[in-house]
């Protein structure tokens, strides 16, 4: 019998490895955790998803002032309504089997270019920096008029996006036009392989979103069989990043995008070599995110093949409390920031770059809490 | 201590992998699945399992005029009973543990051959292509039959079928010489090895199945211990496909039959090399299936050895509904059809052959649903 | 940082594993499942295990008149007790947490020689082949006295044993010794390593037992950390037995003996190598089991460190079903010879020696409950 | 596509593995299993964490008596108040969400020297051996006072420790300043790497602990990311004492510490390579265990980034029985010590070093309670 024509390759997530500690340790207060996307600057390297239940302008004001950068996804609600609020309680008020019918029929709304400007204006008028995010099949349109409005970055997002797509209908986003178009940093995703991201910095992007598949709110993996897990995406891009960096000069940073949900889950996307994470349940869960507790993908008001699911995530503590702690919760879900710092000095990374360096192994993971009740059933 | 003599190879099913994203990308509207299997085409390259819980003359008209393909199975009650209708009540009656023993019974009652083709004239005054299927034990007798009725294509199936089987009580099968004899296509199967498929495709057969033991239905594995996880008997099969075509210049179709239960399973048998696939329990959940809600395998009324169950699949949605949506589940198991073309889409493949070539990764799955569940959990 | 000292080598245990149809197929009817040790001749290739829950006289009439082979444990109750009736019920109505306590105090109980002989007589006059079991420390004294009584074959059995015991207080058996002392065959083990099974051929013996740790009332894994799961430790035996039987010419036959529960486990000991197959739960859930359904293993009663525990089973069928069917159950535990026969028609094994070059392939079992359950869950 | 940039290597836990039986075997009471850490001898190789819910004086003199050595953790209650008696009914009673809470407002109490002092008297006036544990941070400090008060061996132990750390606020504590400066044995962890290993062995230290976030009672993994598992974490740092011992000529025992749940985790650590085994939860469970059927790991308390949690463990029998049963338990958590005499047994192992030879598998384990209720559920 001949060997398998395909081999496949083994994929990790972030349940899937570790990260050993390093030979050298440093104490945590001397680790340096900020990021950069040319020119604009974050002191922690957190971004919130591009996902309505998580970020509206007062979020994103909140976690700016916070050091970190939010993501407004102008493909949703805030492009849609004038007063997206009472929305929000009529989706998590819905019951769970027409939660995703609700969704579909709330987001078949036009995308009012008006709302478009004022969403980035409040934005700015907190004093926070304003990132965007558009469809590539919007963004032409779209995107001027939000960098007109004063938008600091835009995000041009979808599923999976490359840099050459075949289409009939309309002429496909050009991505170096758009760069070149923009007075203002473009950030482009989703992909997952080194190739890809490698076409895409040939365009000129400022960044790339890395992630297809993996978060908590999606199921791309059973409805299309596509996804790729976080970890071997993110070293795959990250090895591209570091390829183009050494051939061309210039550095662009990437974001491990969908999945995350700890602390462990952010230090392990650093080791595989992410310049920042976006996060989206540990956020949704935020007192201030707009979801009232409840989370939902990109994909998942898609109106004839939902890929994704209306999830209660419930509400932790306050954006600060899960950023900064201190906390009282063992489960690393607060405190993402002191825990990225304790994680480098034990590493022994001084910043963000070398701790691309930290070795990770494949150590599937035995649920600590899975543990604690077996072994409470081993008492009298 | 020496090495161990036999090498064990790793085998993996879907739940094993997921499909890489492509580095072009592709509108889905300019997806073209169709398929064919020597002159019998298909706008859509989804056929019915030759279940009795799946397919009735009806059920048979309904999917060919959506574009796909049924079989009928000629060994079950529908070839034993003028009317079964109200045997499927009784069946799905039957408390569970007495459903075998009634399955036992049921199909203990002779195979009629004036029934076999008044079934193949049924589906053929529909308007729909007539498929059915024979154990090899009756296809030389009965497979005339039904192509004399109009048949349009002839399924010999049995669990493991190769074309040198030995026996004492009967001259096995000679495929080469009911190929010869009939004037429609056949397919034959179930197998799971490369070597057979050449044989198979040697013996001039127009279409081969692939899969043993794979089904939700089916206990193979642990009755017998006998089954190879599909994505690595779709990528076996395919590759002796492509070598045979190389070889002797004829494209012979493979079908992936048995296990899919989502749209990503679906797409995965294509990226594995899969021309077609076979539908089982999915369409058993149709509301045009006459199963009211169950299914059971080919092999459950066994005599003296069941290796199949009946199981409680319920009921949900019209078969139009599960091929094309529109659909407001996010679990993958509607919208087949717009699931494919996405997927395609994605992978940059516009036509069933080139989505064989998409890159398959070994990606042990999490289950969405236990993440969301452990989400909440989380929450206050 | 340097390579592991130690590398670990994967074992393989029966629900790791799957067994690939062949290339040909053959008639289950033209199947010879026969197996022989040194005279002793099997129709059906099945012993029962040496446990008091599984046999006693009247179980080994039984299956020898069905065409297997039990072993009577001379270690336990029926040595130890002139009616152990009585100590059956005692035992199934003991109370969870009482159960290891009461097995301790029965088994503390001497061994009496007259009881040896008289079991044996029980065994013979019923018409059967009489195989008894006793540990290395007794069977030095007690091997001839069964002998004498009429015993067919010895089996000489504790968890782990080699030719090579290190001991103060006793002189350690000299398996050579038995060997050429008794009128007849002497099998020993249990063992998982090909040099050990070389050593053990070496000094004559005429079966060897195979199987550390893995049976179902065994917990030597959790206790000692000592098990190898069954395929590997099978293939590896086999392996040396195939070596053996290469440089001396002489086959010694080997038994898997542990861990089967199902017609798949069955097929995929052959497949392994297997000669025989040694059965406990299975037969322990017959109608015709002393064990009222109950099992536990010969380490449960250890007065000290008890390795194994007493598990319900309950009481599933007559042996006859259990071994030939007709059955209408579907999860492999009944029928088990048809399921061998079939089995080894689809892999086109004419005999068991043919068997055991089946492809076994590294396939991660899905219960197909499991699915079956998830399955109706997307029911309406 | 190229290679991934970063190889993971495969780590394995004491769930991932078992031990090979040997070609020798050797009976139990011949077996040598005392060990000793540079003149502290221990007749039995189990060491009690440095955990207050586990070690208070009075623990630590019974286990030394039993041929143990416990170690006190003076980073904890016993250093903080003169009488901690209430604190442990306190936090045995604190509500489950309460709990961390609990834990981080009583461990903000400053430490005392004169507790230091009269911990240590009170474990000698017992006639045992009193080993004591210390952060790097207050070793320079305390462990002097606490020699001077008669403790025989000190620890020196945070979750990853390196004798290179890199710090602003204070001089990093040297090792080899503090190990010769003291007159006792000082032993340095957690580690789990070869560089490490050698790196502190270089500084002149007596014993090396390995495992850094396997415990029951830690969340590192989560929190951090961080975490080897141990078996592991133990071949390589047994591999660097090997090494270093080679080069050398000088021996330095490594203890596995954390995560030991069964006696067969305890045989599983040696025959990877520990000299010793260090047990927090199973003697958590002592009768006389301080923790009133509670545990929590030692950086539970961390102010703002709490890394473990209080886990009910229960109460299961006097530490005796623990470590020496005789037992009727048969899941392996007491009698240790015959467990790991009757398992070197089996291995043909005379003492703690030639177990160190012993074959490991990689066997992914299968939970025999789970087999249970599954064939119980077979039964009728």
């Amino acid at each position: 019998m001949p060997k398998l024509v395909k081999e496949l390759r083994r994929a990790f997530g972030f349940d899937d490895v570790a990260i050993a500690p390093g030979a050298i340790t440093i104490n945590p207060e001397m680790v340096d955790i900020s990021t950069n996307f040319d020119g604009v600057g974050l002191d922690i390297p957190f971004m919130a998803s591009a996902m309505d239940a998580v970020v509206d302008p007062g979020f994103a004001i909140k976690l700016g002032r916070l050091g970190g950068l939010a993501v407004l996804n102008l493909d949703g609600l805030h492009a849609r309504y004038d007063d997206p609020s009472p929305l929000y309680s009529e989706i998590a008020e819905a019951p769970r089997e027409a939660a995703t019918e609700l969704l579909q029929k709330l987001y078949s709304q036009p995308i009012r270019e008006d709302l478009v400007s004022r969403r980035v204006e409040e934005i700015k008028s907190g004093g926070a920096a304003a990132a965007v995010s558009l469809i590539p099949a919007s963004a032409k349109r779209l995107a001027p008029v939000a960098v007109e409005a004063g938008a600091d970055a835009v995000v041009v997002q979808s599923t999976v996006t490359t840099p050459r797509h075949i289409s009939k209908s309309l002429r496909g986003l050009i991505f170096s036009e758009i760069v070149e178009q923009l007075n203002a940093p473009v950030l482009v995703g989703n992909t997952v392989s080194y190739d890809v991201t490698r076409e895409l910095m040939d365009e000129g992007v400022q960044g790339v979103l890395v992630g297809v598949g993996p978060g908590a709110a999606c199921t791309s993996r059973e409805v299309l069989g596509i996804g790729v897990p976080q970890v071997t995406a993110t070293l795959e891009c990250a090895a591209a990043r570091d390829d183009y960096y050494k051939d061309r000069g210039r550095y662009v940073p990437i974001v491990t995008d969908g999945g995350i949900r700890t602390g462990g889950d952010v230090c392990k996307s650093f080791a595989a070599g992410a310049d920042a994470v976006m996060i989206g349940t540990p956020f949704a869960q935020a007192a201030e995110a707009p979801g009232l507790g409840y989370n939902w993908g990109m994909a998942t008001p898609h109106p004839s093949l939902p890929r994704g699911t209306r999830i209660k995530v419930g509400t932790s503590g306050s954006l600060e409390q899960i950023l900064f702690g201190p906390s009282s919760k063992t489960d690393g879900t607060e405190n993402l920031v002191g825990a990225l710092e304790i994680s480098m000095g034990m590493v022994g990374a001084r910043n963000i770059r070398e701790m691309h360096s930290a070795e990770l192994i494949h150590a599937p993971s035995v649920k600590t809490e899975g543990k604690v009740f077996q072994m409470s059933g081993l008492g009298s």
